[in-house]
């Protein structure tokens, strides 16, 4: 098959994919949305996530014409001929910044719109799903995993038209790093901004509601439990989607400009030199259906268990890829050294998501030796906790170097570049996107589901019903969090080759030896970004918590009637200040992500900022490990202790294991994830503005 | 003057040091010793001291014999000459093996002398202090300083006096790097181990004592209070003198080697190529001299102000060091740039200190905010503790790599190797390492004061003298400890370049770019280390805070006589189980320390090893800061409350505030600054072991 082929198959593919996610869309709204008592919460959530939507659109939509201008202009003019002799490779090309404006635009559209149906039908189905459940687990099941298909479908589907359009207009895979960087504007305001959204508003509730007046989680006379629950919505729907998605097409363009070098020396297929710049869109295309067979085999069977349901789906869409890969490989005469490549970043994925199980599962020792410290008191629950969430560190770097150094090798043994290989390996283990959103969109569907179901007191059954459910979800977000950890480390790595490729073909030598003074230096500031980033976002949910607590509690004092459950409370007034708490706080953190790299490049050169890409990638996957890991040791540790274990709710450990999972929110649900879209972002604006830092940097 | 004449200086002045040092260990031991029953109390503490180090020099007995041996046996043994025809630089002379090995048993006793003054003379100014503070603020507070003298001085002394010897008789600044992994082993042990030891007492004593049972803090009937005591000598006199020892020696050999280089391109002095080697050792003598006289301005005026006097007399030692270096300079007509070097070393060091003051003194805003913060429970605390502590990294490492590229350039400025100038702006840090180590081992001597004081009842008046002696040694210790980690990063940057110039001394030549895979694995690798070692540690002290609750519980059931007052707890028995758990859990960390370069060495390669390095660096720097300024951060959070603010002691804000302090108890006392000893240990292993690992790895 010709390289035009390949990208008509996966734009082909990509609108099927969207398709399909469109009439998923259908199928869920057109289920039964129950009675009138449970379908006025579902619109109040439905009211807020739109709230929530608005305000952060319009803030993507500032950040996305400011920045979009700014490259217009940059890429446009010819703004290096006085400077240096060294010129712009686009300099010629007065359109070349339109276009790189137009594709990060785009970039940012298509994250968008994935993001907002994926946000759309979870509203919907949330109130489905549990008026579903009054049925059975089965049909509730499906309605809640067909809406976060829609969500993952949307994102493939989006992803990988946008980035086959781009590449037939302009040919060059540099200039789809603008529609990169659009996804990530996107996910560093959707993801940074869910998470300090959705843990302000959990804190907030149990604080006030839970300790302070004692009444249940989800219960309506709570002024903060829509925003709660719109929280789950916010973060792990359009956080978590516009994170993914961010990963996947940076994966993608990341091994498209490592491509570019490789077609040079090696051909495969039809010997066209740009088969390796396509091939990571032909992955993602197998990838796409191996999702749409795996799909079909995620459903709850006669034994009724969705946990496993929905880790069997991952596997045998791993599997079908892995069949159908091998198989194209051997038709299309494709590298084998690439093959096993794309496979080594595969199966590694999978093994890092059963590592992240392990220290995050109440059947193990980490979780079960934290609630037993718990009876000793909630320092020594942290400390533990801690600890251990370090030590999960240990097997998913030994995973993630191993899957560097097997891609490189297996590359390198078949006369393709290594550093191709570690960027097909980042493709090969986001190949499967499509499933693992779904699975992972599931999750707060279903734990709204639950809420309703509580709010609208359904009965004993059907909630019991949603919270095998919404247990399912946190088992498979357990794996599916290091699943997208792994991912975007290798992605990182991957674009880290990249932006040392793109200087190359600029004719500049990066040289990132740990010897050089500036590229340790280089080293020890990015390395100091993904904590202190992490730190903000942290002291943003204490800032807008302690607000909403305030809210709350003056609602509380100025309407009596709220408590005695005669009297609504102003559930928008605290959707509100989650909002704009979370938006505004972003504003440091999103400096830090655009404006630090680009200012060591140009003070610093461009080794030392390569020495920046290095020391942020160094530490902001081992602090996301740990945070996230830590943060899920503590709540499944909670869990455990409520489960009976150690005296069971109420008990001096339980109280411990909640200050341990209230330390935990922030760490899982804001900082670590969020750490993935920090480095992404700073590799992304690094590899862009490449050629002007190469070109007006103070040190060359 | 001759290279000979400034070692001889260098001796002479290490001799003065160490009779100085003898001469305030007699004058302290002649203050009035007071009364029996003060002296009871003290002679628990001297015994329980007394018992653990004899434990910790039996397990540095062995360990110096095992490796000790090893080391004898592979230099002295030409190993290489069948397996690779790259031959040792020490093959030929098999004399080579013993000197090595001597200068490492040479090392470990050095270090384990200074350590040894230094305990023993803490453990009896502990009692004098208290009985000098019934005259007055002034007396105690000398008896305590100048007992704190003692062990800087005594350290300073063998330090330099062991260098200068071994130089003296082998001529090679390798054979040091023996000696250096001597007081490395010796650190590893003593500073970790008493970590552990002094947080499993502090912990098991309070969570009893304190909580369950309601007694006040340094109350005689608590089993576990002298065990307490003594872990405050052994964790802050004999853990942090091995520290800082080891990081002042490192610094020094690592200069000594990178100055090999130097002396063939550029002469100073008497033209001598040796002068750049021995240079650092000029350095350490003026530094001693300005230690002499920085230690008579430690003086407590009218005003009564401790914490001032320890702080000027810091400030004064470095102005009188820079003046000296510098009429040095122009007299001996050495080198500016290195001159201009060694000041960079002392103005960041300086610098340094007083950031973290600002991250954890009272009077600033992190500390208040968290204590405010406070009042929304344990869980905020805790958050807002670790974002600050996060946060506290930047300015650190902005200063670390301002004097990393500052010393650098000022010597490439002026014709010498930049390397070196990293190299001596560590010793240029570490120069005035004979006064902060006094003003840190005060404290320890002080908070002991106040204990035996209120055990044996002296009074109000006395009491309250103690705790002004003890707060101003908490200052002095914010300060120290930001120098202490400072200087350590800088040192290991020294023994990273180190490194690389061994290699090249054997023909290898090391090449640490981050865009190979494989430097890459090793920099992932070796970041992993330090955040799991510190983990272990970590654990260490919960378990064994664990089991020293266990044995508190069962004295108090069996014999119930102990909180009548009736009867003596066995304190004995809370020693031993310290001094046990924290020498048994050290095995595992003390394998990663040792063994893991070496494999990654071995299987991986120098490049890998290399990587690896940086890595540990990397992280180790940032933990490091971390865990001890968040741990200091929620120490003075708790005072201030307990001073009166947010409720005052007993209030909630107070509760969440103790949750705070001790979580950050082996943060600040354990784990963190063991990382130092951690990532010393590692970089000298490598050095040391550098031509048998070129000769022997897997990957050439």
């Amino acid at each position: 098959m010709t390289i035009s082929m390949w990208l008509f198959v996966a734009i082909g593919l990509g609108v099927v994919s969207l398709g399909y996610a469109l009439a998923l869309y259908a199928w869920v709204s057109r289920q039964n949305a129950g009675g009138e008592r449970e379908q006025a919460i579902a619109g109040y959530i439905q009211e807020g996530a739109r709230a929530y939507l608005t305000k952060l659109y319009t803030a993507l939509g500032v950040l996305v014409a400011v920045l979009g201008v700014i490259i217009a202009l940059i890429f446009s003019l010819d703004m290096t001929r006085s400077v240096a002799e060294r010129a712009f490779v686009l300099a010629d090309n007065p359109w070349a910044g339109i276009w790189t404006a137009l594709a990060f635009v785009l970039g940012a559209l298509c994250s968008g719109l994935a993001g907002f149906l994926g946000m759309s039908i979870a509203v919907r189905a949330n109130l489905r799903s549990a008026v579903a459940a009054k049925l059975g687990l089965n049909p509730a099941f499906r309605v809640a995993f067909y809406a976060g298909a829609v969500l993952g479908l949307a994102m493939v589907g989006t992803a990988v038209i946008g980035i086959s359009l781009i590449y037939i207009f302009t040919g060059n895979p540099e200039t789809i790093l603008g529609f990169s960087l659009g996804a990530s504007a996107m996910a560093l305001l959707a993801k940074a901004g869910g998470g300090i959204f959705t843990k302000t508003a959990d804190i907030a509730a149990d604080l006030v509601g839970k300790v302070e007046v004692g009444i249940p989680e989800d219960d309506p006379r709570n002024p903060a439990v829509i925003a709660d629950n719109v929280g789950d919505n916010v973060g792990d729907v359009a956080g978590m989607g516009a994170d993914i998605f961010d990963s996947y097409v940076a994966s993608v363009v990341a091994a498209m400009i490592l491509g570019v070098g490789v077609g040079q020396t090696a051909a495969a297929g039809d010997g066209d030199p740009r088969f390796y710049v396509v091939f990571p869109l032909v992955l993602c295309t197998v990838g796409m259906l191996a999702s749409f067979i795996g799909i079909q085999f995620v459903r709850v069977g006669r034994d009724g268990k969705p946990g496993a349901a929905l880790n069997n789906g991952t596997v045998i869409t791993c599997v079908i890829f892995a069949v159908l890969a091998t198989l194209l490989n051997y038709a299309g005469g494709f590298n084998t050294g690439v093959l096993i490549s794309t496979l080594a970043g595969l199966v590694i994925a999978v093994l890092i998501g059963f590592c992240t199980d392990y220290f995050t599962n109440d059947e193990r020792r980490p979780v079960q030796q934290v609630a037993a410290m718990s009876k000793s008191g909630s320092a020594i629950t942290i400390i533990t906790g801690l600890s251990y969430g370090l030590i999960s560190i240990l097997p998913s770097i030994l995973g993630i170097a191993g899957a560097t150094l097997a891609a490189y090798f297996a590359a390198e043994a078949y006369g393709v570049s290594g550093i191709y290989g570690i960027g097909i390996a980042a493709v090969g283990m986001l190949s499967i996107t499509g499933v693992i959103v779904s699975a992972d969109a599931y999750g707060p569907i279903v734990d709204n589901a639950k809420g309703i179901a509580e709010m609208s007191e359904m009965g004993h059954e059907v909630v019991e019903r949603c919270d095998t459910l919404d247990s399912a979800g946190n088992t498979a977000k357990a794996i599916t969090k290091g699943f997208a950890i792994s991912a975007a480390a290798l992605t990182v790595l991957a674009l880290f080759a990249a932006y040392g490729e793109v200087l190359e073909g600029l004719g500049v030598s990066l040289d990132i030896d740990l010897q050089k003074p500036i590229v340790l230096a280089g080293v020890l500031l990015g390395a100091t970004c993904p904590p202190v980033f992490s730190a903000l976002l942290m002291l943003a949910v204490t800032k807008n918590a302690f607000v909403m607590i305030e809210e709350i509690r003056s609602q509380f004092r100025a309407r009596p009637g709220i408590l005695k459950g005669t009297e609504l409370p102003d559930y928008a007034r605290c959707v509100s200040i989650a909002s704009s708490g979370a938006l505004t706080s972003l504003i440091l953190p999103a400096v830090i992500a655009v404006i630090v790299p680009l200012a060591v490049g140009f003070l610093m050169g461009t080794d030392a900022l390569g020495g920046f890409l290095g020391g942020s990638i160094f530490t902001g996957v081992i602090f996301a490990l740990f945070m996230s890991n830590s943060g899920g040791l503590w709540d499944n540790g909670k869990k455990y202790i409520e489960a009976g274990h150690h005296g069971g709710p109420g008990s001096e450990a339980h109280k411990a294991a909640v200050v341990g999972d209230t330390v935990g929110d922030p760490f899982k649900d804001t900082a670590g994830p969020s750490i993935n879209t920090l480095i992404t972002v700073m590799s992304l604006i690094s590899s862009l503005f490449a050629p002007v830092i190469a070109a007006l940097t103070l040190v060359k």
